[in-house]
């Protein structure tokens, strides 16, 4: 399917919904739960989205469109929501992700991008020259990446608990 | 974690809104677009978790809960909904599967379960003495498992238009 900016639009305003309806009334053993060192919890990814909001897909965007030199991005920190969620609850950071998503779907359109716009480039600091187009294609695909972790996170808690039913779902096995 | 009725309810009763934030309002290239043959669009999967709703979950308890002999389960048509959702749109299937999903939740409860009917069993036809825990952990993780495989399909249509950050989103390359 080829990128078009309405059709992944669509997909970046419905992702506070879907986490806000999968998350906001579960157990908290579920929304704390990952899967040991290294891995994280629902509560983790909801965190880490958030950081994509304030720092990367929007200021990406406006290096692209500058008319700056060089247009290197900064590096994204991956981990910065172990420390920025310290204190917060699940509802916070589901309120703070739609608040942000909504003021950056905004200004996404408030750009009034055009096609000649989503050749243009900016250059990350270890894929190298990456296009506008590809940015977004890669928020949306970002997005699923992390919906798809949460289902296989929780699912996985169950591993166990399924019995002999194990063979038959695929996501407990990766 | 350890099974636990309650939090396993919660998550049943979250999908059918989870599906309708998600698919409810995106366009149809994406409701519709599978990853080929023997794959499954998000509208096929709606279709079979409907199935499930009628044939598999609700069925499958009662027989457990039953004083019958032999307590053997129907096998359950993996690909029913490839005749049963024709015609229909996804806002009909959403719907659909939100009333069923709603009816079956209630008549779980109504069952008055106890700690010790968990323990008792059903025959699958291929896996054989199964329990009602894995019985019931096992819809709620089939559930995650199909909302990953949704995650996964949308992300995959990208796996293109992302371009060098392909690397970086684990969900394009299963």
């Amino acid at each position: 399917m080829e990128f078009d900016f309405d059709r992944s639009i669509t997909l970046l305003h419905a992702t506070p919904l879907i986490l806000q309806s999968w998350l906001d009334q579960l157990p908290l053993d579920w929304i704390l739960s990952s899967e040991g060192e290294d891995t994280w919890s629902p509560f983790d990814v909801v965190g880490h989205l958030i950081h994509g909001e304030k720092t990367d897909w929007i200021p990406r965007t406006e290096i692209i469109l500058s008319e700056g030199e060089g247009k290197k991005f900064e590096p994204f920190d991956r981990f910065a929501m172990f420390n920025e969620s310290k204190g917060k609850t699940i509802h916070d950071l589901l309120s703070e992700f739609e608040d942000l998503r909504r003021q950056n779907i905004e200004r996404l359109r408030s750009l009034h991008i055009t096609e000649t716009d989503f050749d243009k480039t900016g250059v990350h600091p270890d894929l190298g020259v990456v296009t506008l187009r590809q940015l977004i294609s890669t928020w949306v695909a970002h997005d699923l990446d992390h919906l798809g972790q949460i289902a296989g996170v929780m699912a996985r808690q169950y591993k166990e608990e399924v019995g002999p039913w194990r063979e038959y779902l695929g996501i407990l096995e990766t």
